[in-house]
C-alpha cells in the first residue's frame, strides 16, 4: 500500500499567540485549533501532516532544510518573516519541494511594509485572507499538486 | 427549501484565450474547461455559479454593479486589469459582496508591474499560483464564507 | 435671440451607483438627483446641459470627441479614470473646449493613488470635496467662462 | 433676527501683489478688487466676510487660531505656503471650522513642487484654476455648507 | 500563386481625430489619409492590410485576439493605451505574430508619463517620431520580416 | 553660592492651543499647565526655566540665537516646524548649547511627513510620546547633562 | 499591601558588549552597570524590574510573549533589530502592555538605515540620545504611565 | 548726472550670527564686515547698496516685494530658506529684477537637503563657496548686468 | 544638376564587433555589411552616405560637430553612449540637422538602464529592434525628411 | 616560537546545504570540502582556522562577539544575512578585527535585493564570484593583512 | 620678482561651438572671445592663464593630472561632463589645487539631469548663469584665493 | 611545451596617479610598483601579463576588444568608469573571456554613487578593498580559472 505523502506545516513568529492577539484581524481560533483542523483535513485528503511553530528565523531555516528528506510538500505561514527573511527564501529554494504560502489576513490591505513577501518568490502558490480556513485550502491544493506530480 | 447561494465568476481580459496562450505559464486548460469545472464544483458545494468573461474594463464594471442584486459573492480573475483598474476596485467596493481574487500564475514571480493588484484592496482573500485549480479553491472558500455569514 | 451655450456633463465609472455606494464618503444623493439639479441650475444660468454617464473609458472618449461640434464646455467627473486614463486626457486636449473637473470627495484626503489626476492637466479648473454641490459650482463657473469668452 | 455667519478670507504670501505679478498666470485683478468682490458676493449670500493677507506663515497661523471664536468658516488661498506649511495645516485642523481652499491657477499644471498641498488635508473642499472667480465660488459653497450645518 | 501576407493595422484612442488635433505635434494628415497611404504602400510591398481604429481598450484587445487566425503581422499605434494598458500587452504576447509599434511623435520628447510603453515589451521593433510616414516604414519592415520568416 | 543653570523652554506653532486641540492626540493639559509644571519641576532640579511659545519660525530662530548668552540648555518642542525648518536647525547648531527635543505624541505613528525631524540633527536627545510628561523628563535629562558638564 | 508593578527591561543584540564597543558613540558604561542602575532606580519608583539581553530575534520575541502574564510594562532597547524586525513589532503589539523604546545614541544622527524603527510603531513613547540615562528616564515614564493607568 | 543703480542685499536666517557660527564652514568674518565690504565695493562699481538681514521668511518676502520700486537688482543669500521657501521664490519672480544668489559655502558638499535651492529658479546666476568674497563677486556681476541692460 | 543630400552614418562603441558579439541579440551581419548596405540603399534613394564608427565619446562629438558644414542629416546608432552621454546629446542639439536614432535591438526589452536614451531628446525619430534593416529604414526616413525640407 | 594567528571562518544560513543546493549557481563542493580546504590552505599560510556555520542570526552574532578574545581575523560568508542583518554588521564593528567578506556567487548578477550587503560596511575587503576558491583567496588576503599588521 | 600664479582654464565638450550653438541659452560670444577675455583679465589680476578645450573626457583627465606640476589653480567649465564624469571628479580631487567650476547658463533652470554636478564635489566654489562673464568672476575669485593662500 | 596563458591587466582613469593621490584611501604604492608586482606574481603562477592604463573610456574599449585574440583572461580595475561606463560593460561581454574586477578600496564604504559597478555585470568575480594586494589575488584566481577551464 502506498505511503501517504507527508506535508510539513510551518508557522512563523507570533502565530503561537493566535486566538489571543488582535482578534479583529486574526479571529479567535488558536494555533492548536488550526493544527488539529489540519490533521483532520489531511486525513480526509490522504495526507500526513507535521506541524511546527517557531519564533526563530534560524530554527525555521533548520526545519525547512530537514524537510528535504522527510516531507513531500511545505505549507508555510511565515508571519513577519515573510517580509524580512531572505534566509527562509533561500532555504525554501534549496529544498526542491512544492511550497504553499498562507497568510491569515489579506496582507495587501495592511501596512505597506507587509505587501512584499520574499517567500512568495519560492512558493508554487499563495493563499491569503481566509483566516484559519486558508490552511485547509492549502492542504487541498497540496494534495492536488502531489497527486498531479505522482501521476504526471 | 433554501435557495442556493449564487456566485458570480468573472474573468478579465485575455482569459478567453486560455489554453492557447503561453502554456508554460498558464497550462493547457481552456476557459470552457474552467467554467465547466466551476459548475461541477459548485454543485458539490451547493452553490450556483454564473460565469462571464470580458476584455472590456467597462463591461466588467457593469457586471460587478449588477451583481449586487443577483449574487451573493464574486470570484474574480481580473487578469491585466488587476494592476491598472481603479474602476473595478471601486465597483467591487460599492457592491457589498464578499470578493475572492484568483490568479492562475503566482504574480509575485512575474514582472514587477504585475506585483501590485488594486483588486486586492477590495478582496476578502486572494489565491494565486494554482492554475485552474485556483477557481475550485475559491469556490470552496466562498461556500465557507457564505455559510459562516448565514449562520453567523 | 442668442442660443444658450450647451454644456456636456460627463460622469465616469460607478457614479451611476451614487446614493447607494459608500454614503459616508459620497452622501445619499443619486445620479438622477444630481442630473435634475444640473438641469434646474442650468436654466437659471441660461445654459443647456446634456448629461451622460458611462463605465467605459472608450465610450467617454467617444462622447468627449463628439462634443467638439455640439457643446461649448465640458463638466466632467471622471471617477476612477481620473487617475488612470491618459486616453481621456488626450481626448479633452483634442477638443478645444473649456473643461471643468469635479470630484464629489476631496481626493487629496483619500488613498495616495487617488491624488494624481491626469484629467487636471486638461482642465481649466478643478472643484472637489463639495459633494453634489460641486456640479452646481462647476456650472456657475462654466457660465462665467463662457460669458467672458463671448464678450472678451 | 439671526446673525449672519462670518467667513474669514485669508490670502497668503505674495497675493498682495496680485494684478501686477505674472498676469499671464494670475490675471490683472488686484487683491483689493477680489476683496471688494467678496464683500459684494457675501452680502448677496447673507454672509459677513473678514479679509486679511499676510506674507508671514506665523501671522497666518495666529489669525487661523483666532478665528475659532470669531468666524464660522474659513476661505483660504495659502499661496506658496500650501506646499510647505505643516503649521498652517495644524492650525486649520485645530480650529474646527469648515475650510475651503482656493487657488487662482490650476496648480496641477505648474511645477511639480506645487502639486501637493498640505492645506488640502484640512479642507472640506478645494477650488482651483478659476482666477478671482474662485473666491466667489468658495463663498457660495461656504454659504451652502453653513446653511446645511444650521438646518442639519 | 502565393497569397499575400495580411497585416492588421490598429490605431488606438483619439487617432480618429488625426489632422484636427494638436497639429503642431501630429501634423494635418487625417486617419483616412494614413489608411489609404497604407493600402497604396501595401500593394507595392505585396501585402494586404486591414485597418481599424477604436477608442476602447477592450475592443482593441478583441481585434488583436482575432488577428491570430486572420493576419500575419500587426502594426499598432496604441496611442494613450501604450502607457497604461497591460491588457493590450497581454493580448499581443498571446497571439504569436510579429508586432511593430508606431508612434507619430517622438514620445521621448513629451511628458514623462508617455516615455514608458507597455506595448514595446511585445513588439519586434518600434518606430516613432516620423508622423504618418512611420506607418509606411512599419509596413516596409513588416514585409521584410515576413519575407525573412517565409524564406528562413 | 552657585547660580542655577538656566534652561530655555521653547514651544512652536499651535502649542498655545494645547488642551483644546485634538485632545485624543494631545490630551487636555494646557500650555499654561505645562509651563507651570516645568517651573515646579525645575525648582526641584535646581534649574531656572524660561518659557516661550511662538507661531513664527523667525521669532523662534531669534530666541534660539539670543539664548546663547542667556541659557545653558534648550528644551524645544518645535511642533510642525520640526519637519520643515532648516532655519531652526541652523540656529540650534549655531548656539553651542545642549538641545533636547520633545514631542507630545509619538510622531512615528502619525502621517509619514511627520516622521522626519530636522531638529533631531541638532539635538542631544529626543523624547516623544509621553504627552506633557515629556517636558518633565526633558528637564530631568537636562539637569543631568548640565551636572555632568559642570563636574566633567 | 499592593504589589509593585513589574517592568520587563529588554536589551537587543550587541548591547551585552556595552562599555567596550565604540565608546565614542555609546560611552563606557557596561550593561551590568545599566541593569544595576535600573534596579536602584526602580526601587525608588516603587517598581520591580526584570532585565534580559539577547542577540537572538526569536528569543526576544519569546520573552515579549511571556511578559503578557508576568509584567505590567516593557522598556526595550531593540538595538539593530529596531530597524529590521517586524516580528518584534508584532510581538509587542500582541501583548497589550505599554512599551517604551530606548536608544543610547540619537539614531537620527547616524546612517540613514538606522532612522526608521519598526518598534516605534508599537511604542507608547521613544527616548533616544541620553546614553545609559535613557533607561532611568524610561522607568520614570513607565512609573507615571502605570500610576495613571491604575488611578485612571 | 545719472543716478547710481541701487542693489538690495538680503541675508536670510542665521547670517546675523556670521563670524561666530561654525567658523570651520563659514569663516570668521561678521555680517557687519560683509556689509561694509559691500558698501566699499559698491562705491568702486558705481552702485548704491541697501543691506538687510532677517530671520523671518515673511519679512524677507516683504522686503523683496518693496524692492520693486526702490532697487535695480537683488543680491540674496537666502540661508536655510533657499531649500524650503517657495514664498521667497514667488516674491523674486514677481518683482521683475535681476537676482543673484550667493552662498558662503559650497552647498553641494553639504547634507543632501541643502543641494536643492528654490531660489535658483528665480536667479540670473548663482555664486557659492567663496565665503564673504562671494558678495563682492555678486556685486561685480550685478554691475555688469545693469550696465548691459542700460546700454542694451 | 542638384547635388545629392549627404547623410552622416555614425556607429558608437562596440558596433565594430557586430556579427561576432552576442549574435542571439544582434544577428550575424558585420558592420562592413551594414555600411555597404547603406551605400547601396543610399544610391537608390539619391543620397550620399558617409560611414564612421568610434569607441570614443569625444571622437563621436567631434564628428557630429564637423557634420554641420558637411552633411544634411545624421543617422546615429549611439550604442552604449545612448544611455550615458549628455555630451553627444549636446552636440546633436548644437548642429541643427535632422537626426535619426537607430538601435539594432529593441532596447525596451533589455536591462532597465538601457531604456532611457539621452540621444532621443535630440532625434527627429527613433527606430529600434529591426537589426541591420533599421539603417535602411532610417535612410528611407531621412530621404523623405530631406525631400520635404527641400520642397517645403 | 610565535603563535600562529587564528582566523574565524563563519558561514551563514543555508551554506550547510552547499553542494546540494542550486549547483548551477554554487557548484558541487560541500561545506565540509570547503572547510577542509581552508585547513589545508591555512597550514600553508601559517594560520590556524576555526570553522563554524549557523542558520541563526543570533548565534552568528554570539560567535562574532566571542572572537574578540580568541581570533585575529574573521572570514565571513554571511549568506542571506548579508542583505538583512544590521545586528551582524554591529557585531563586526564592535570586535575590532579585520573582516573579509566572501560570497560564492557574484551577488551583483543576482536579484537586486542581493546587491546591497550591510556586512560590507564593516569589511576590510570583499571577494565574490569565485565559488569555493574565494575562501582560499580570503585566507591569503588575511595572512597578508595580519603579517602587515604585525610588522607594521 | 615673484612669478605670476598660473591658472589652467579648461572647457569641456561642445564649448568650442560657443557663439553658434543655441544662442538663446549661451549668447553669441565665441570660445576664442572668452579665451582672449581671460588673458586680458588675467593680466590685470597678475595671473597667467593657459586655455584648453576638449570634447574627450580622457583628454580632460590627462590635462587635469598634468596641471599638478604646472598650475596653481583650475577654472573648469566641464559642460556635459559635469553631470556624468566621475573620472574628472577623481582627477580634480587627486591634484590638490583649488578648483572653480563655471557654467554659462544657470543649470538649475534646465533639465533635471543637468542639476547635479559631480565636479561640484571637488570645487572650492561654483559660478553659474553669468555667461562669458562667469570666467572673469572665476579668475577674480582665483586671484583672491591664491593671494590668501600665499599670505595665509 | 604549453604556452603560458596571457592575462590583460587594465587600469582605468587616474590609476596612473597611484601612490600620490589620496594615500589615506589608496596607499603609497605606485602603478609601476603594482605592475612589476603583477609580473613577478604572474611568473610564479605560470602566466604572462600585459599591463596597460588609460584615462580614456574609448581606449579601454579598444583594448578590451583587441584582447579577444590575444589574451585568455582580463583583470580590470575600471576606476571611475566602473560606475558610469556601459560601453566597457558591453565590450567585456562581447569578448568572451573570464573577467576579474579589482578595486583598491572597498567601494561599498565610499559615496553611494560608487556602490554600483556596471562592470560587475560582466565579471566572473570581484575583489575589492585589499589595495595593491588585490591584483595578486586576482591573478591567483585567474590562474585557477584558466587551469580549470583547460582541464575541465
Amino acid at each position: 500500500m502506498a505511503k501517504s505523502p507527508r506535508v510539513l506545516i510551518l508557522n512563523g513568529p507570533n502565530l503561537n499567540l493566535l486566538g489571543t492577539r488582535e482578534p479583529e484581524i486574526y479571529g479567535a481560533t488558536t494555533l492548536a485549533d488550526i493544527e488539529s483542523g489540519c490533521h483532520a483535513c489531511a486525513q480526509e485528503l490522504g495526507l500526513e501532516v507535521d506541524c511546527r511553530q517557531s519564533n526563530s528565523e534560524g530554527e525555521l531555516v533548520d526545519w525547512i532544510q530537514e524537510s528535504r528528506d522527510r516531507h513531500d510538500a511545505i505549507v508555510i505561514n511565515p508571519g513577519a518573516y515573510s517580509h524580512t527573511s531572505i534566509a527562509i527564501l533561500d532555504a525554501l529554494q534549496a529544498v526542491a519541494l512544492p511550497v504553499i504560502e498562507v497568510h491569515l489576513s489579506n496582507i495587501h490591505q495592511r501596512e505597506s511594509f507587509r505587501h512584499r513577501s520574499y517567500v512568495s518568490k519560492a512558493a508554487k502558490g499563495v493563499i491569503c485572507g481566509f483566516g484559519a480556513d486558508g490552511y485547509r485550502l492549502a492542504l487541498d491544493a497540496a494534495a492536488r499538486l502531489l497527486a498531479a506530480g505522482r501521476s504526471g
